[in-house]
């Protein structure tokens, strides 16, 4: 039987990956480009109409119901445009429209990257068969997403569940964002790789002062490495939180390079949250480790197409 | 025309109100009771029987359909139980079983204090029209609640919305909650006064301590008075940057007795939201003072039981 398909955009700041996805998440066909962030906006369409070309020149493509894009932020839903932070070329970039166009005027759905990742972690990973989530990336930066009542909570414009940027140090430090103390600016991997090196802590022989390498020596008990871990557990036990205070989350997944840090993130942010959630319905909140893996922006977008255009085969999304 | 109507209980740690309410939100009868606080659970309830039997003697009940409940908190829905911190003598209470019996077997809604404010305002009052909606009470305490896509958003357990206790100051003053920094332990009316005081605020000859005596002082130009206002305004501006950066809301609305401070509060207010509210999404958000009186908890409280149970009249529920 030849069920209906998908296609699906993840477009960040490094490289534009499509792909064919059936109704159960699979990838059937990809293609991929390195973004040229740095070049004008035409030129970065043309590396996305590349990669759609692929994918309509497959014999699976005349399955294909629907397009969804997950974008580097912020994107504008609403209006159909994204303005990705790092590929200055796209400001208010009209990309459904370019993408529908390329697409044969297929229904097109712009969700946030972040909100992608957390669409597959809700359909295939970590927040599978949990009716409230927040789902985040702790990486080079920090962003994330929210699962309300059983769906994928992208908000008007596709961007909600932004939880690097909320506030948890209204005194703190500045933030490239305009704000003070955001998650962000606390717990990302260059913030944690920085607050290790103002304290003090110098990396081995190789010269990594990677995020990585800092949770390497914590694993090896440097107490200054140790602290700096600590310190982003509490920003984002704080937003956390924070976020389930507000929504009534009862699972935080966490993925993206710090996520991977293991006990050295997660024992103490767990301690850290039964400091910050404290009100009884906040109290039987868990965190976990994301399971899906990089291709959970193509997933992601797979699956927001699919919850939108139910005419697609949508197998518990 | 008889149209049906639904029961409302408002149920405080000083008063428990009760009415019957019509489809457009009027009031058609009114019961009260002071609320025994610190009185054996038994004893609280006999009052909660007091004003529904004040209601079913009526002619009116036989139209009553359902039963709304906004209750202080925590209370927890999904169990049909309230915990809140003025009565102590309800712990994990069955309300919603209890009620259910002396309404002869009504349906019953339960909600917290805080959504049962948002669902009036969202019905009647500042946030009518807008589907993304946080709206607060800042008084004793700060509570609130939010409307998400056109819809109340009262979480698995009807606490949502509880942004009095997220932390905007992580290293910041231990709430009385168990966590730090909460916007409560900075922007309630007795922080405003405490911290007027600690900074040499003197109260005039009546000897008024309140928030709304610091208010009057802010408006004569007070600084330690101007001082507290705007720590309060900053440390709500952050909250609810917070609140509109995971869920995209575009307009907060605040009530309770701070609320009414006006320019004393919304001046400092907007400024502080230009600092923390901005990502592009954000930027639009606006901030309104409540519309809705003393009536919002129990027109709430109906609002909820109606659009749980749309047999009632409902009209724009």
């Amino acid at each position: 039987m030849h069920t209906d398909l998908v296609a699906a955009l993840d477009i960040g700041g490094t490289k534009i990956a499509g792909a064919l996805v059936d109704g159960h998440g699979r990838i059937l066909l990809r293609a991929q480009r390195a973004t040229p962030a740095q070049e004008g906006g035409d030129t970065v369409m043309r590396a996305v109409d590349d990669v759609i070309g692929e994918l309509t020149v497959s014999p699976l493509w005349n399955r294909a119901r629907a397009v969804g894009i997950g974008s580097a932020g912020p994107v504008d839903a609403s209006a159909g445009t994204v303005s990705p932070v790092n590929v200055p070329g796209w400001r208010d970039y009209p990309l459904v429209e370019r993408v529908r166009k390329a697409a044969a005027g297929l229904p097109v759905e712009l969700i946030g990257d972040g909100v992608a990742i957390t669409a597959a972690e809700h359909w295939q990973g970590a927040a599978r068969g949990h009716d409230n989530a927040l789902c985040m990336v702790v990486s080079t930066g920090v962003g994330g997403g929210l699962v309300l009542n059983g769906q994928l909570h992208p908000g008007p414009t596709g961007n909600a569940g932004h939880i690097g940027h909320i506030s948890v140090d209204l005194d703190g430090d500045s933030c490239p964002c305009g704000s003070r103390g955001c998650v962000e600016r606390i717990a990302s991997g260059p913030n944690i790789a920085r607050r290790a090196l103002e304290g003090g802590w110098r990396p081995g022989p190789d010269g990594d002062t990677s995020a990585a390498a800092v949770a390497e020596a914590a694993r090896a008990g440097d107490p200054v490495a140790v602290a700096s871990f600590e310190r982003a557990a509490q920003a984002l036990a704080a937003g956390i939180a924070a976020t389930a205070t507000l929504v009534e989350i009862d699972i935080a997944v966490i993925g993206g390079g710090v996520g991977k840090a293991g006990d050295v993130l997660f024992v103490p942010l767990r301690e850290a949250l039964a400091t910050y959630a404290t009100l009884s319905f906040v109290r039987r909140l868990t965190v976990a480790p994301a399971l899906m893996g990089t291709d959970a922006g193509l997933v992601g977008a797979a699956a927001a197409a699919l919850s939108r255009n139910p005419s697609a085969t949508a197998a518990g999304v």
